[in-house]
């Protein structure tokens, strides 16, 4: 049995970053950019109002004081989309909605707000100074200018960006295929009756909807007979059909649990078998060239735990992101928790936030279904290997789950 | 002009849950339930053992001492999913795997770590009480217990629940379609060369983004030309298709911006069209029947800005979310910043949190790309209406992005 540091320490050095690939980029959302992205051009490719206002020569008011009012003659107007060729002079003046290029000549623009117009005569009562409400050329950003670095998430914002670049496709990490692998002869499917002896199999449809929240892709092979000839030709296909099998149940020490038997036949190098987490113990993480099977206990509860503590990592590296905490932080007892020592436990549990301090309490009750205690939380508390029983008012970390 | 606080409770006054659909649960992640959920059956079905190892009468241990070793005749073996129809007699014992049921007569399990073995008889050297290692039948859940309320969101642990309870499909709210209308003729498509006067449409790619990082579904129309004719029809086919319709540009106060007029002339109730933000004063949102109309300033971040502010809120309560706060703290500023009184600003920062504070940090410059300074960014400070010029040591309200 090993610690569960050791063991997200051998996952890691196992786990690699998928292939690029070249996606449009709305697809890309929530992906990591696989390449460095340069403007194509400079943004924006013009002088530009920032208003809705009169493009004029800002020298035309200089010296400006209150007696006089500077009058401008109107020559046009300027659309956001048009282009003027003519040149502004001296005196003159033309219309400019929000976005639309200044025309030649011209060096800054005063809202409309703030002059008086007269028929065909503009009439500004202040100075003016030079680039007002004007957004230069290469102001946002220059041709060839780096805008946004590879390894970086993909989020709304980059999607706007990398459009305003240009840039309709991009390279991003592949996501991860994960294949499942369901042992359980006590398990039928979800539509049928409960004959005797038999529960529904629910661990499918619990990894499918974790997978899914990463955004990567199952690939379910079902409920697969606890028997050693089709348990070792489902996990040769998942192999080659996935980058990670999960399997779910048949890995305790029962004389019925064949995946550790079957990764040791075909040759798989098994990492370890057995991590010092409650719930979860039974956890095995083995390689088989570049793919990483996870054997992971059939208990519901310890399935998700471990899912989210040892699959997801792997799941998260693979697409290349780059996790710099575990989103944990420090919360504050507000229930005694029961831990024997040995093995670090996770127990679910409700945070609330008082006053920008985080509190935990119990949900459920031990002797209720797990899954429904687990549905009744939105965090979990983390009680260290060594720790024993914690009290009211002790400090620990915690998470919130499903994020 | 209203506050921020005046237009959100307009907006929700004026935003129902969509209709309910039934789906299979796996796609109903993320989404919210709209029925209450009752268990189908005694959860689980019969007395279960919880470990691998012997069912036994426990009444054979009772006063058990340590000079003496009680032995027990090994009648067979219950695997996970078998169901033994004989029954247990005094001395006698039925090896057991986890998740399989104790046959008839026997009441507790010792763990198979706990005993030894030889040829065809358990030796137990210990007292077991009842009930050892047996969740009994009906201890997760009762026939027709309340096992989820409908509101509730659908995680992946609710998925795996609804499984284990039987249920394939269950009925959700469904989610808006949100049409897009984007109009400006200063705006070419991301893959065109940039004529004079030209720049790219990214709000359309922002947007999609945006919707469906919440899980909605997007239906662009595309860009709109601005011109009175066109854009009513494009308004008109987007109120009968969609749930919500989103334009962008179009709104500010100059003469070629439609999206009011358009409104007024189809008869659609205009809410407001100002409201005290920055960045983002020229919002509007009307009503059209029961579907919801939101104009949105065309600067690519007042877009962004505006959108989770304000239709966020209205994609989420369609789809039955219980926003219960909006993921506001408190933030320690790491530098100053600027505000005019008068708009509630949000500034985009990089938060980073020491020994459980958060601090916020300038990125980019007020000169730089938008886009670049947001992409920078993880969160933002909120600088109330009256507040002014903030300085570094100050605690604002903030909160992540995105999320």
């Amino acid at each position: 049995m090993i610690d569960v540091d050791k063991a997200l320490s051998i996952i890691d050095e196992n786990t690699k970053e998928l292939a690029l690939e070249k996606r449009d980029i709305v697809s890309c959302l929530n992906k990591v950019l696989a390449e460095d992205i340069y403007s194509k051009d400079n943004l924006p490719p013009f002088d530009k109002s920032a208003m809705d206002g009169y493009a004029i020569k800002s020298e035309d008011t200089r010296n400006y004081n209150t007696e006089k009012v500077v009058e401008f003659e109107i020559k046009g107007l300027i659309k956001a989309g048009d282009y003027c060729e003519e040149e502004l002079k001296a005196g003159q003046a033309f219309k400019i909605m929000t976005g639309a290029p200044l025309p030649k000549g011209a060096d800054a623009v005063i809202e409309i707000e703030k002059v008086e117009v007269e028929g065909n005569i503009l009439k500004v009562s202040q100075e003016v100074t030079k680039d007002n409400n004007v957004i230069k050329l290469g102001e946002e950003i220059k041709v060839d200018e780096l805008a946004l670095n590879s390894g970086s998430n993909v989020r709304p914002v980059e999607i706007g960006l990398l459009a305003s670049l240009g840039y309709s496709s991009v390279k991003v990490y592949k996501s991860p295929t994960i294949a499942l692998i369901i042992t359980g002869d006590e398990l039928v499917d979800v539509d049928s009756k409960l004959e005797k002896g038999k529960i529904r199999n629910s661990n499918e449809y619990s990894l499918k909807a974790l997978i899914k929240n990463l955004g990567a892709k199952a690939l379910s092979l079902g409920v697969v007979a606890d028997d050693k000839d089709t348990l070792t030709e489902k996990v040769k296909y998942a192999l080659e059909n996935a980058d990670i099998v999960v399997s779910s149940g048949g890995a305790s020490v029962g004389d019925y649990d064949f995946v550790d038997v079957v990764l040791k036949e075909i040759g798989a190098d098994v990492k370890f078998n057995s991590v010092a987490i409650k719930p979860g113990k039974p956890v095995t993480f083995a390689t088989y060239k570049e793919k990483l099977f996870f054997s992971l206990p059939g208990n519901p509860l310890s399935l998700i735990t471990t899912f989210e503590e040892f699959v997801k990592p792997a799941i998260e590296k693979m697409m290349g992101k780059q996790i710099e905490n575990k989103g944990e932080f420090s919360v504050i007892l507000a229930d005694d928790f029961k831990a024997k020592r040995g093995r670090k436990k996770y127990v679910y549990v409700e945070i609330k936030e008082y006053n920008g301090k985080y509190y935990a309490y119990k949900v459920g009750s031990q002797c209720s279904n797990h899954l429904m205690t687990m549905s009744e939380a939105n965090g979990i508390i983390i009680i260290p290997e060594e720790s024993g029983n914690v009290k009211t008012g002790e400090v620990l970390n915690g998470k919130f789950i499903f994020k």
